[in-house]
């Protein structure tokens, strides 16, 4: 199995971008990940790192993917993500959902132990990573890791874990697939701007669909599928992120645009990735048993 | 047990309405309720009824609480819902998340059997009910049923089902309490408006906790503590939600309002209750093993 680690990355998704690795379609491989900080923050009594916001979400790669080509979706499937011995938590100065009253430097690390993150006071909190930022090159110009977009990016998705499947546009020859930015567990909304940030070694499989074309990143689990939208406001990237279900639906299933619409207010489940990022993300989940039932005949 | 038919019921939550009923707390009662549409929405090949907002989501009572002083908190704990054979979905125009492109009449009679919805195309919807519209008498002036606030009112949230308890704000002496907006299932955010619209029986049980004000209506189940706000915009409904948050999390626990809002990032779920009604609202949900394992000693 191919490995990547930590020490290649970069702070922007960009076309520009040089290879770190390149795969073939169906290949699995092992990306080892620094946290959002760089691994700046490792214990309680050092000093409160300077962050440049230029410079932070570092993420692994990228990986060029041999015959992905504009137009095409490739398919990332996350198989296993294993956490090191500890987190970290931070209030940041400008940055999360309530910065006005919560305007004071503030970190802890938590120690993770046995599938628990412990958190102050004591507190246990079960694991459930997340890989906060991932993403392909975009079309057009260079995209900062703090950004989510069309590319993925800066999502913040509680649903990007272990047994999800992340697909995403190919924009350009190779994808330029990287990630970063793991989670211990996070929050729905990653409410102060992090969760408990963490390095992390990720085993997946990329592959590729030919010649499908999707407008933005889409997720699969166990029991959903999603699509998701990042906008300036939560009202626009729900709406989007509600459009492209309701494609997805007409798309894959004998519903009518009518039936999908009123079927998402009586079984869509719309969720705030991230309400902290410089543009928030939403995304849109329906049942599988919905796509099974509804077949096209 | 007290029962309150569906004849008696309200278009507006206001001071001013007159009492349907009287109880005691910790008496249980059942009431029974109207859909959202009065009940005009029978069969497919009916015309689309004309729908008036001032005169929708009617709720049953009044209910007048014995004791019940401004000051004090409102307990309404959800005992069970009882279902009809049918249930409605509508798209109405100029209602709705994608009103737009979805701006024709659309309506579908779907039967309700064994615990499922039989939606169109046959896609059964396991039943998940919901009372849409729950509140007391707001301090000021009288709040159509069409509006969440303070009060509660159409709040759309999919944790007010059987077994939560539901928490609100004595505005009014006797409260005023009514219930109805009943859904068999609903998406949250509730997309097009309405979820699967349904007459319902509710048994709960009211009770009182005198001399406890909290700011706007809170919830509690098995596993969880929420927070709700409804504001303009999603971002400003968040951000109250989050700070009532944090206050009880303050309140309750050893945590300081650092480490709180920090574990809002780690564990906290910010989630879209509706996002079409003219106030969209948010709830914000803790696990209650925080509480447990945070305690103030």
């Amino acid at each position: 199995m191919k490995k990547l680690g930590s020490e290649i990355f970069v702070y922007k998704m960009s076309a520009e971008n040089k290879p770190a690795l390149t795969v073939r379609p169906k290949e699995t491989i092992m990306i080892a990940t620094q946290d959002g900080f760089g691994g700046m923050i490792r214990r309680d009594e050092d000093p409160f790192p300077v962050i440049d916001l230029d410079h932070i979400n570092q993420t692994t790669g990228p990986i060029y993917v041999e015959g992905a080509q504009p137009g095409d979706t490739l398919v990332v499937d996350v198989r296993k993500i294993t956490l090191p011995r500890q987190g970290v938590t931070t209030i940041f100065p400008g940055f999360g959902a309530l910065h006005d009253e919560f305007n004071q430097e503030w970190k802890r690390i938590c120690p993770i132990h046995a599938g628990q993150v412990i958190f102050p006071k004591g507190i246990k909190l079960p694991v459930h990573s997340v890989i906060g930022t991932i993403g392909v090159a975009p079309a057009q110009e260079a995209v900062g890791n703090l950004y989510p977009g069309p590319h993925g990016g800066n999502m913040d998705i509680n649903d990007i874990t272990t047994g999800s499947k992340v697909y995403f546009p190919v924009f350009v020859p190779g994808a330029l697939f990287s990630l970063g930015d793991g989670k211990a567990v996070m929050g729905d909304g990653e409410t102060n701007g992090v969760g408990i940030e963490i390095s992390m070694k990720v085993t997946l499989m990329l592959d590729l669909i030919k010649g499908k074309s999707i407008p933005r990143p889409r997720l699969e689990n166990a029991n959903y599928k999603m699509t998701v939208a990042s906008s300036k406001t939560l009202e626009e990237a729900s709406k989007t992120a509600l459009k492209d279900m309701i494609d997805m639906l007409a798309d894959e299933t004998a519903l009518t645009r009518e039936e999908a619409y009123v079927l998402l207010g009586a079984v869509g489940d719309i969720k705030i990735a991230n309400i902290v990022d410089p543009e928030v993300t939403v995304r849109v989940a329906v049942p599988k048993y919905v796509f099974r039932q509804a077949k096209k005949r």
